[in-house]
């Protein structure tokens, strides 16, 4: 059953979560201030330079993380903001990401409808001209409903893709409109919630877990277990530990639904730990990673 | 004070509006299977090809459209979707379009909370390296929360640009999560059509319009009525008329908090109207703009 398997994310991440022992995830947020004086030079960088330096940064990171790390979760905005030569950077990341064995899921947190998703779906999740998809999995935001999903659920079920929905996020802003309290004493994302797990039902793979998994902020443990309980076979993704504030232990409900049953991913701790501890960048975002993916393992309970 | 106008967006638009007698935007969706064969051939294209074919079908459409629109909105997705090529040729399109003197509204709906906000507000609205922001407006998500969309309010009061919240789509499914029922009886979109008007409220220039407008389906009748009260100093940008079945009929409630407190925005029957038509694609896209234009500002009542 293995080629079956590899033609389903979360398969695809639970055999890699359960071959290397860990649900980390890194997340790849290059900002040209903030590189290794090594790669951004003394001087202010044009965007070509900065793209590339970016680019290096996170290919370097990947070698770093790769033993550590199932997944890594480039920040499509940080690309973004270099133009045309940032998303060329991006290109390279996730072809380099690939070719070390990693799942890479896009963080662009689209959300359009008709063939506007459709054209999204085909930029992130689908192949084309030969070449491979350019992600494993997207985010993306449920904000305008089922249909506006549709043409990301079909890509993932033709090629295997994944997308995780944003539905419970990690600032404090996120319970302006998620914890607005519906007419059924409930608050929207836990509403929300319930939709996604629906969604996903005809993607569920032989480990038992969707390829529709959800976004939920970390740094609300509470809420970490209601969605797990609301979303019993979703993979979980879990921003907001490290820099914002949660800990590996906030995040020790997320698991009850298998090893692979939720991702933890850490971005600023681990790619800007040269920054605090003045080691190499490479050997200082690998000690974060070794580091992160042990504590992660050991709350999970598996 | 003309010098300070310019500074808002909602002024730069107002006073175009009521210098073209229009508040139609032509939607930028280019799509190469369905260009014109004179710019995509015959055979299948790469993406560099294809990118620089969309590039040069919306240059064209700019000129063809420009005496009949205030403003164009290019669907990022579909430059996306050509990966790095594509978005090169977004960035020839809006810059073309800024020469032409239009107002660009980028269509991204982008979403995401702290550092990854700040870059994506970078990314569209802020000026770089001695060059102008990419887009004078960009549509965004509210799911993520007020803070969420700080990023760019502060960009829109330091640089002068313009957001678009999202508030209620023109897709069936859009009711799934924006037609909720909180227990204050109201759906989540009428909430989060407060929420705007509050975040606006310190973007409003000398027309009495705000910076921080609100996407609303026209599609909707009834909810482009109720929107305009909930939020009567944003731009509400109307998506649905065409293709999706709405008629400039379906708006006219819109425009009572000034000629330019709408925009109606046409996308495929105007850009691929050639294909009906069987004209020479500017000219029946110029046609078809003209005549969307006239029909707007004649239901529009000013």
């Amino acid at each position: 059953m293995a080629a079956v398997a590899t033609t389903n994310f979360a398969d695809r991440l639970a055999d890699a979560v359960e071959r290397k022992r860990s649900q980390l995830v890194v997340g790849l947020d290059p900002r040209p201030d903030l590189l290794p004086v090594e790669l951004r030079g003394e001087a202010n960088l044009g965007r070509a330079e900065a793209a590339d330096a970016c680019s290096r940064f996170c290919r370097g990171l990947v070698d770093a993380v790769a033993p550590y790390v199932v997944a890594v979760k480039p920040q499509v905005a940080f690309f973004e903001a270099l133009g045309s030569d940032g998303m060329r950077a991006l290109e390279e990341v996730c072809g380099y990401s690939r070719s070390a064995g990693l799942q890479v899921i896009a963080d662009g947190k689209r959300g359009d409808i008709g063939s506007t998703a459709r054209a999204y779906a085909s930029a992130f999740l689908e192949p084309a001209n030969g070449e491979p998809p350019l992600a494993d999995a997207l985010t993306v935001n449920p904000y305008l409903g089922r249909d506006s999903l549709d043409p990301y659920l079909a890509a993932c079920r033709r090629d295997g893709g994944g997308i995780f929905c944003v539905v419970k996020t990690s600032n404090a802003g996120g319970s302006d409109v998620q914890d607005l309290v519906l007419s059924n004493g409930r608050p929207v994302w836990q509403q929300v919630a319930e939709l996604v797990s629906e969604w996903g039902t005809d993607l569920v793979g032989e480990h038992g877990l969707s390829s529709v998994g959800a976004v939920i902020g970390a740094t609300h443990p509470r809420a970490v277990g209601e969605a797990r309980r609301l979303l019993p076979r979703s993979i979980l993704l879990l921003p907001g530990v490290g820099a914002q504030g949660a800990t590996p232990a906030d995040v020790a409900r997320a698991f009850t639904s298998g090893p692979a049953s939720a991702l933890v991913n850490v971005a600023r701790n681990v790619i800007y730990a040269f920054r605090v501890s003045g080691m190499d960048w490479r050997s200082a975002a690998a000690a974060e990673a070794s580091k992160y993916a042990r504590e992660v393992w050991a709350v999970s309970g598996w």
